[in-house]
């Protein structure tokens, strides 16, 4: 099972949805899962570690990189940019690691056009009630801020049937096993073992 | 979400690959799954129950049952009869129950051309050398038995990718919770669920 490739596994949400929660403890439930940290414009938020949850850098910094060709996907979110380093993916891939990205929709859509074997998982909240209240909860953003994190929430919601699955985050516990079934469930894909078994009719 | 229609998840394995253990303690496991009792011509091995483990049925029963329209598939395996009654497949759907059904490889491409949205997955042990072992150990088959299952088994692995999903029981409990991942990762599925979530875009 070595010559194994890895999957690369894709997870959007509208801001307040949990995907950042759910991202780093499915990696923490299934122990074999690498991860890219992503490269961002934006300033830290309050207890955010450079290196840990993002690469901080400048402006000029990022443009370079990407100019570079360093980055498998990058986007402008809220005035920011982010991206993920494309050498990270193609690391783990080639080591047969399957990789979890935590990336808005506009990445997804670049990743999957990269990735065509790539999984893509969408993160809801039960409710836009729910999602406003989770987001209200954060503290950190201003009323216009959130009035801006909804409106897109709202667009980017509609872009459901572009991921390969849905999970309703109503219980992180439940969501958790949800997605860590969803890994699972695709190391199990015939059309992905086809590649890493072609012995199998052979096995003795 | 009660207008969700439920799935049809098929399992097949060669004899002593163990999917019966499999599927009983998958049920046991997710305690939601509507399971079918097959129809079979064959005489009950020992501790074999009618209508838990199987219906028993004459020749000639199993005959006028399937000639009135009443197997969903139906299949003749080691000079035996065996059959699906399709009310009871069509029942858990309408309900919005997941079956499971554990099935032969002739029985699963029956049941794949008639209902084309069906998850099936194909269980194998480690090795040829672990399924003959599996095999001696049951005891109640004959010298002769075990070699025609053997030689079936070499057949029946070659069709692994006509299958959805490839499960390996290295380990009784590992095979268990690859086989509940699966389960659970079809439901999260973005292709069975535009049926049944078409408002989602207008969610409040």
């Amino acid at each position: 099972m070595t010559s194994r490739r890895g999957t690369l596994i894709v997870v959007s949400a509208p801001s307040g949805a949990g995907k950042t929660t759910l991202c780093r403890d499915v990696r923490m439930r299934l122990g074999d899962l690498a991860y890219s940290v992503s490269y961002t414009t934006r300033p830290p938020r309050p207890g955010e570690v450079d290196g840990a949850d993002f690469h901080f850098v400048t402006e000029s910094a990022f443009k370079e990189l990407r100019e570079a060709g360093g980055f498998a996907e990058w986007a402008e979110v809220h005035g920011n940019l982010y991206g993920t380093h494309a050498g990270t993916i193609e690391r783990a891939l080639a080591e047969g690691r399957d990789i979890i990205l935590d990336i808005d929709t506009q990445g997804a859509r670049q990743l999957r056009a990269r990735y065509r074997e790539a999984v893509l998982i969408f993160i809801i909240a039960p409710s836009m009630a729910e999602l406003e209240q989770r987001l209200r909860e954060r503290r950190s953003d201003a009323e216009r801020e959130i009035k801006r994190r909804m409106d897109r929430a709202r667009e980017e919601i509609q872009l459901w049937r572009q991921y390969d699955y849905l999970i309703v985050n109503r219980d992180v516990k439940d969501a958790v096993e949800q997605l860590a079934a969803v890994i699972q469930a695709e190391r199990c894909r015939t059309t992905r073992l086809s590649l890493a078994l072609p012995d199998l009719e052979v096995r003795s």
